[in-house]
């Protein structure tokens, strides 16, 4: 099979040194890393299509890798195969900037693509804190900070193209802002992450940069108090562009990674952004919602700076748990509705602190989705075990209240042990589905499907 | 069959007058009708699924009906059948205003709907016009003047419950905001028509009211300064609540029709809506584009009643093409990328004057959908004839400018030729789906697919 790759693509693409399948064979999840048999780099849809057939014909198993920034494992090659690295294919392949829209190769990252629209006054704005590749956030269905005003990925979609198992190259959508028309391909595949097809093209909308941000930082006694502020702003229908809630812990492992000074309560980030009078309004309106809502401090962030300063902070809190010397790492994913968040936040703090383990609480909490940061040690099998328990716990309870068992994250290998119980009757046509367009199981074998 | 259904249903649930069957025989568009055999009201899941199971005995289409306000003919039951009459599934099943989310069952309608919600300080904003089910709008990804602001239908949907044609009963979402497990069926089921399963419960996302809302009325000497000018305020991503263009030839019938005395000339009307500060200084800022634009005239509409006004007048437009004594009424739905709109308009404006046809454009310019309104006569075989070719040249060139058929009517009877120009080898992969759902082509038939 490696041979018939090579003829076909050359030796320049395809490869299978031991650095190149390590490189291949893990993401920044805590889930044990797999070699694949070897990692293929095509230049284009036509090589995508080469490669399906080969593998077909093998009954090999193919896995889409963007730039391995996945928390659920899904990039591991855990039934070995074929990796297709999308790094090659990372082009620009239409730009309308009086559209709105942009049309990619998988392997471009957000930052080179913001780079690009930035030149004509225009931005991407999903942030899932990595420097994903577009590709791999459509994969699975990304969002990050800013979903509350934008969405989640599946959200900035007008059109795919999709390589079919069998060969087929098919268009999901249309460059048109909405559409009545056929079934929604386009949110099928966002987020079927590699099991359906393989995603060449992804045509997105895109937005004006705003005019105007301004960000504030307000502390609050309780949890409690920081949700209910955040509700307050919901029910006001303001536009607000990012509302972030971060926890007492989280705050103070912050400030001893980062060298940050915040005030060590538990705290929202706000953001807003728009037009500079509407924004200057929004800010106001946000400060009074606060006061009512119980504030402690309201520190705004008006200048560019400060609040760089901010969201550079925000982003650093993973890594601040993450990056301890010699310890695991683990985050929870799950979304709840939006009232059941203070529940749900004094149950994680509570089974954090029955785990012993040290940890903190982060979340979007717009879209009632928060992660549990939790650090352990990996050769400890009593933490390891602790750190899984507190996940499950979560996820039953989010379950339980009608919520999901990841915001946005994905499924991968971590949460497909939960999907009958999330799903239920409908994780049969999902089945059906994958097995109606993969009926050899090579599309990512081992992934949402137990 | 009609026995076996009355026995089960009981007869007050079962009905075979001719004075039903001829109720449930057309909708508002200009397709013909036809009569179902029987038209059943179901009270519940349980009893749908019963109706599913004796049409499946019995290879009977099933179709469903919401109130008949459909305009491509989706409830007309050209295959004969039964007719699903939801009208007694019109319940409130769960409504958590905390959460901002409420559960229906698919026959209330949008006012429905919206007199529960405005009690509790919410609203469900999407508005069609008419005052279509719930389940209708779903069925369709139905959308209209605010989904500039808000989107389709499909994105306030969270989760619904669908009866399968093999009894099936699924949730195809959770309650949660946002959610990347498993595939989204929600946007799969959401548009389809009635014909992978028919939908028994909706979840929706709804919205606070906005605090103010302001609109406004300019007037431009061309069509191509309209679009220009809509395109500058979602350049600098003004939140903008309704912005719709009228052209003069729609803006002189309905103020023939229903005695206003707005100036005949291409128009735009705005709406924005949110906090009073943040509404005021969106509609500032509006101005000022509109002038930049090269905006005639600006008559800001301040009070609730002169919004009321400029709103009734702009869903009156259609009913004033449409209520033309011994005249045939018809409605293209195309959409476009953003900056094909002029060209677009320009050619529809070409092509009613090249038929002779009296029409005008009525848009929802922030998404690139418009509709030419086209009156003509039933009994001229050349006017009819001259319609047709009118839809069938805007369709040709939307799907060639990489538009769609459809923006929000969806596709029923009328747009199903389009499909494979539109969709491609993708209509394989629909109909595949439809086939694994369907396997008896009971759902729906002759709809969607050719």
């Amino acid at each position: 099979m490696k041979e018939e790759l090579k003829q076909v693509l050359g030796n320049g693409k395809v490869k299978d040194n031991i650095s190149e399948l390590q490189q291949h064979s893990e993401d920044e999840s805590s889930h044990d890393a797999a070699l694949p048999d070897v990692v293929c780099y095509p230049a284009s849809t036509e090589e995508v299509q080469t490669i399906v057939r080969i593998a077909s014909k093998h009954e090999t198993p193919i896995v889409s890798f963007g730039i391995g920034s996945g928390l659920e494992g899904q990039a591991i090659p855990v039934c070995g195969g074929i990796t297709i690295d999308f790094s090659n294919m990372n082009q620009l392949i239409d730009f309308s900037p009086e559209d709105m829209t942009v049309t990619v190769a998988p392997g471009m990252t957000r930052t080179e693509l913001n780079r690009t629209l930035n030149k004509q006054g225009l931005h991407f704005p999903i942030d899932p804190g990595a420097d994903a590749s577009i590709g791999g956030m459509t994969a699975t269905n990304a969002s990050g900070t800013t979903a509350v005003k934008y969405g989640s990925m599946r959200d900035q979609l007008l059109d795919m193209e999709v390589v079919l198992m069998d060969g087929r190259v098919i268009h999901t959508g249309s460059h048109a802002k909405k559409s009545s028309s056929g079934y929604h391909l386009t949110g099928l595949f966002c987020g079927s992450e590699g099991t359906l097809g393989m995603i060449t093209e992804i045509t997105l909308q895109v937005h004006g940069i705003p005019e105007a941000m301004e960000g504030a930082r307000c502390t609050f006694s309780t949890i409690d108090e920081c949700t209910h502020a955040a509700y307050q702003v919901l029910l006001h229908d303001i536009s607000i562009h990012r509302m972030e809630l971060v926890d007492k812990a989280s705050i103070k492992q912050v400030n001893g990674f980062g060298g940050y000074d915040f005030p060590e309560e538990n705290s929202l980030f706000l953001e807003c952004a728009g037009a500079k009078a509407e924004v200057e309004a929004q800010i106001e309106k946000l400060h009074e919602i606060m006061q009512d809502a119980g504030c402690k401090q309201w520190d705004a962030a008006s200048t560019t700076e400060e609040r760089n300063h901010l969201w550079k902070a925000r982003h650093e809190m993973s890594t601040a748990f993450r990056h301890q010397h010699g310890k695991g790492y683990f985050g929870t994913d799950i979304c709840v509705p939006m009232s059941k968040l203070p529940e749900m936040v004094h149950f994680a703090r509570e089974l954090l602190d029955e785990s012993g383990l040290a940890g903190g609480i982060l979340g979007h909490v717009g879209d009632g989705n928060f992660h549990t940061l939790i650090a352990y040690d990996r050769d400890s099998s009593q933490e390891v075990k602790a750190a899984g328990h507190l996940n499950e716990q979560l996820v039953y309870r989010a379950i339980d209240l009608k919520g999901t068992c990841t915001g946005e994250h994905g499924v991968g290998l971590g949460k497909k042990k939960y999907q009958y119980r999330e799903h239920g009757e409908a994780l049969s046509v999902m089945k059906e589905m994958k097995y109606l367009l993969d009926p050899k199981q090579l599309l990512n074998p081992a992934k949402i499907f137990e």
